[in-house]
């Protein structure tokens, strides 16, 4: 089938391509590059079944349909990213979205929105489930992202109600794995470039705080699986549940790239969530779907990308 | 000055027109007329200072800057209006703000936001405080409208933090007077209409919800003092804060119109909240504001509009 892919050239959307293409279909890869990077799907261009498009999906789109199924994960992603341009990262999230969704409409194809944990913000319960409808100061300083993912939620079940679209919503959290950019301010990658370059490991805060990481090939497994998922309406969690406080996952890099990096503490950061942790209980119900690579599996295969591919100069 | 009011023949918004006109005002009033009414500024058309622009907002605004403040009500408000339109209602607030901020960071015009006490969904602390986060399910029933003024305030922050827009938030709670639309399915206009016309009042569940309401041209003044007091950044509450309950505010309304009309119990509403209301404290504060007209000079005031201008038929 022929199926598109926003932020296609992304961490998350180049894996997700490979795997369409992999897959037999033909793609359409869409991506503005402000924070997606060509080197990620250059692999890709290639190939008779991958087209890339540049462009930025809150304009007017230059595809033409029809596609059977719109994977929309077009966003800045990373804080580093969403603080530095809060207003494009809302525009991409609203007038991107309804744009892609669409084009959706207009061919009868699947929609997927790559949605995220920060829809529930700074949560007061753990693990968080779908209902639970978060804790977001709307004007607060991660505002613009998280109520552009809010809103882009929002317009999607607006067209499965008003317009009968097919609509999925994948509230993604944190994943990794090779491709994340070097400067993109990620904890994972961060904690790499640091380490290979023999830099001190900088945690935030006591580093008391958690996060639970999906490695990226997980990811794009329940991606493909949620897409195809007729009939599973309103969002399903995505993510490996596993938690791990910030300063045993420096402990583990630096154990795992056999390095002697110290770790050093610095100023917490504003408005960072002190745990992070998903129910998966739906996507494992209605995908049969659960994280399998193991964090020591998915940190040395990050590692080894990193030493290999992108070496800190 | 010169003043663009967007939503300027909506209910609130050909109030605020009247005002600003009569404070010797050069206003522009912008309205696509899908829930206000060109009747509500037939009055003020023949007068000099006023201009009816009949334009959506969501599309490019046929309207020449400069403009010194930029006052953005367009949006359906009620729900009866939001809910049979998610996805006009969630474009209006998100490509409608666009381009009323763009609009206003073009001209250096301040911007004043229309904001709602939908921003706190259903909230499980009383009275609100502008830090209260708020409660709102993302893909819930009433998300459409509820989002897109989330995203509208996160947006209007933006703006004015990485463009310098002097930018206002009016976190407008239940508002109420002369030309609310007699079908938009509003409380107190409905119980005003039904009395009047001898029906029944029909009050949703065990009517113990309660609401609290302010009279319009409480709301103006406020929203005229909040546009003008340069450098208070961040959402403010506006609104009375005094409760009443679903059914003692029925028994009001018949009360005052001398009529004899029952009161009937209908089913809940999905997803209505138990309670609303404003701390105004920091309206009280900032601006000096508070609400003057009681309950029952504002509710006789509109009785007494509906009966002359808008009897039911």
């Amino acid at each position: 089938m022929r199926v598109l892919v926003t932020g296609g050239a992304g961490f998350l959307g180049s894996h997700l391509c490979d795997r369409l293409v992999a897959d037999g279909h033909r793609v359409v890869c869409v991506d503005n590059l402000s924070t997606g990077r060509r080197r990620n799907v250059a692999h890709l261009e290639p190939r008779e079944g991958f087209t890339f498009v540049e462009a930025d999906v809150a304009e007017p789109l230059p595809v033409d349909g029809p596609f059977e199924a719109v994977y929309h994960l077009a966003s800045p992603v990373s804080t580093t990213d969403h603080f530095a341009r809060p207003i494009a990262t809302l525009r991409t999230g609203a007038e991107g979205t309804r744009r892609c969704l669409d084009l959706a409409a207009a061919c009868g194809a699947t929609f997927l929105l790559a949605s995220t944990s920060e829809v529930y913000g700074d949560p007061e319960v753990h693990p968080q489930v779908e209902t639970y409808p978060g804790r977001v100061d709307p004007v607060g300083p991660r505002s613009a992202y998280n109520e552009a993912k809010r809103f882009a939620e929002a317009l999607t079940m607006a067209y499965g109600r008003e317009r009968g679209v097919e609509v999925h919503i994948a509230r993604i959290f944190n994943t990794y794995g090779p491709r994340m950019r070097p400067d993109d301010g990620r904890v994972i990658v961060n904690f790499i470039i640091q380490t290979l370059a023999g830099q001190p490991v900088t945690v935030h805060g006591d580093g008391k705080q958690t996060r639970s990481f999906c490695y990226v090939s997980d990811m794009v497994e329940a991606l493909v699986r949620l897409a195809g998922a007729d009939g599973v309406e309103g969002p399903v969690n995505l993510g490996n549940p596993e938690e791990v406080t910030m300063a045993d996952l420096a402990r583990e890099v630096v154990r795992l790239a056999g390095s002697s990096s110290p770790i050093a503490h610095v100023p917490p950061r504003e408005d960072d969530p002190r745990r992070r942790r998903p129910d998966v209980e739906r996507a494992r119900r209605l995908l049969g779907w659960e994280a399998r690579v193991s964090r020591g599996e998915g940190l040395a295969a990050t590692i080894d990308y990193y030493r290999r591919e992108e070496p800190p100069r």
